[in-house]
């Protein structure tokens, strides 16, 4: 769920199946940290290992399928730039995607109540349940990774994160098909679901790297602001026309009935006429064919993506204004350019 | 689901209503960490708490309603057998049950292939996602309980169990309906998915109390053997007559087409009609009334209950064997109770 709109980043193959669409590439970022994220990708593919075949087998379906990486790409580029010489953040990094890469197992599960959903995912292929206990098993090599790095610092901070994110996706379920939801809900819970994650990522940077809790806050706060954006910039692209011009998958969270901001800037704004459509489609989970269309439509007259992508261009600045503690040079140009990349994706 | 025919234990209403039934109580036990364990649920309680509401509603469902908690009740009791005179083993405690929990949670999760199945579990009452997100929530609770009490061993052993329990899960799932199911590979199941966690939750004991490594080991035998002859006198309460006519929920086992050991020996001596009926029903899961009646008429015939709690009883000698290096007392006798009280409930 956090990442589900993001370009080749899951690279679940039917769901984000053409490459990247962004006007600022990663190549800074990806230079920087190339011998790292190739060891990470190393030490992913080796624990997620298990003499259980299934487990490797939908594991790999996921994880393995060469995504982007950003989540663990974060806690590298903070190490380095925390100045961190030694190679324990790789192992941290490679947990951070697990963590992830078990939350979108998770979140992909399905109620009896959503059956006819559009199926796409690894749960459609593998099953509810194999998808949820592999889920669990990367959770677990997640904590194994980090036990063997030894810091209870990052301990306490990827197990909180872990449980802010779990409390961010029932509060998310809550809010599902409510179109009552406020914004504040809908910004907590995606600070919880998806920032929580991106902080704890790049504050462990600072942690491995022994640096002070001031340049830990600082990372942190970069990391949650980016979060935020991202997930915003995630939102808006799922209504997105030109996404859908380009052959991505939109529509899920509108099929889902799942709130989000551009939706909820719509409801306030429309008409008698379009709360009833919105009733409907999004809390009577009532659609028919065109309804995709209509809500696009709908959302595009009223502005709400184009401010819903203003609202993550301001979280994207305090992100960038949160390095400001840190020296300029290669290290904050490269996390510069991830924030530059979460929001100029094509909408 | 490793512990589903636990009598209250896990007190699940619908499931597990009816007061434990065994001949040994655990009066012993109880006695001796009486204040241990009301402190353990006042962790629970408070721990499980979230300002998401559904959180606390959900976990309370089925962690809340008084059970026996076994698994907490061993760390407790190691801990005391190790002399160990800290608190620090309440909070350990509280996140063994936690995991338990969430794998509980977790387990009960349904595919859309057996819906059918009669379902009165958490995910009934609140559908797949929300307990499939709680569950996850409990397990990081748990590892931010452990984070707190500091010692990375612990850190080590439950990550490490939870890692197995999920493969041991899904190789239980890899198992189901498959007839051709060795005695092996039902043992690797049961070691893994419900031993792991008996053996994790009597090793940390040691661990709090800074025990030496033998001692550590002792337990850890001692909670497999015991998790062993646990999970086999669990499968042969499902199907159990004598439990049936006591109101338990039988035949669980057998709807799903889980393969257990009374079905495993039963299948090895029937005759083709037998084979044929096994077959039809744990494998095309094409069952229809009357079924489950035939197949514990069966599984009676072929003496394989009694074979399977025989069984259970060499495990049961075996983990009281294990405890031998500690000193004759209160706690050894409290131990080898829970021992009694596993193998000697009612079927």
């Amino acid at each position: 769920m956090p990442s589900r709109g993001e370009p080749a980043l899951t690279a679940v193959p039917h769901r984000d199946a053409a490459p990247a669409v962004a006007r600022t590439p990663l190549d800074e970022l990806t230079a920087l940290v190339a011998d790292d994220i190739a060891a990470v990708n190393r030490v992913i593919v080796d624990r997620m290992d298990s003499p259980v075949a299934l487990i490797p087998q939908l594991a790999g379906y996921i994880v393995q399928s060469g995504g982007k990486r950003l989540r663990p790409l974060l806690t590298l580029a903070s190490a380095r730039l925390c100045g961190y010489a030694g190679e324990s953040h790789r192992a941290l990094a490679a947990a951070v995607e697990f963590i992830h890469t078990a939350t979108l197992l998770h979140d992909d599960v399905v109620d009896e109540s959503n059956l006819r959903r559009g199926l796409a995912s690894a749960n459609a292929v593998f099953g509810n349940q194999a998808s949820v206990l592999v889920g669990d098993f990367l959770f677990s090599r997640a904590f194994q990774l980090m036990v063997e790095q030894g810091s209870l610092e990052v301990l306490r901070i990827l197990s909180q994160a872990s449980a802010i994110i779990a409390e961010g996706e029932v509060l998310q379920l809550s809010t599902a098909n409510d179109t009552a939801t406020t914004e504040a809900a809908y910004m907590e819970v995606i600070g919880s679901k998806t920032a929580a994650l991106f902080a704890a990522a790049c504050r462990i940077g600072a942690v491995v790297a022994g640096r002070p809790q001031t340049e830990a806050d600082a990372l942190d706060a970069f990391g949650r602001d980016l979060g935020i954006a991202f997930q915003l910039v995630d939102d808006v692209l799922d209504y997105s026309a030109a996404q859908a011009r380009l052959g991505k998958t939109v529509g899920d969270d509108f099929r889902e009935g799942k709130i989000t901001l551009p939706l909820i800037l719509a409801f306030a704004r429309g008409d008698a006429e379009e709360r009833a459509f919105w009733r409907r489609t999004v809390e009577e989970l009532d659609q028919v064919e065109g309804d995709l269309a209509r809500a696009q439509t709908i959302v595009a007259r009223h502005g709400t993506l184009a401010e819903t992508v203003a609202r993550a261009r301001q979280f994207a600045q305090k992100a960038v204004a949160a390095l400001a503690p840190f020296p300029d040079g290669r290290e904050k140009r490269a996390l510069a350019q991830v924030v530059d990349f979460v929001v100029d994706r094509e909408y």
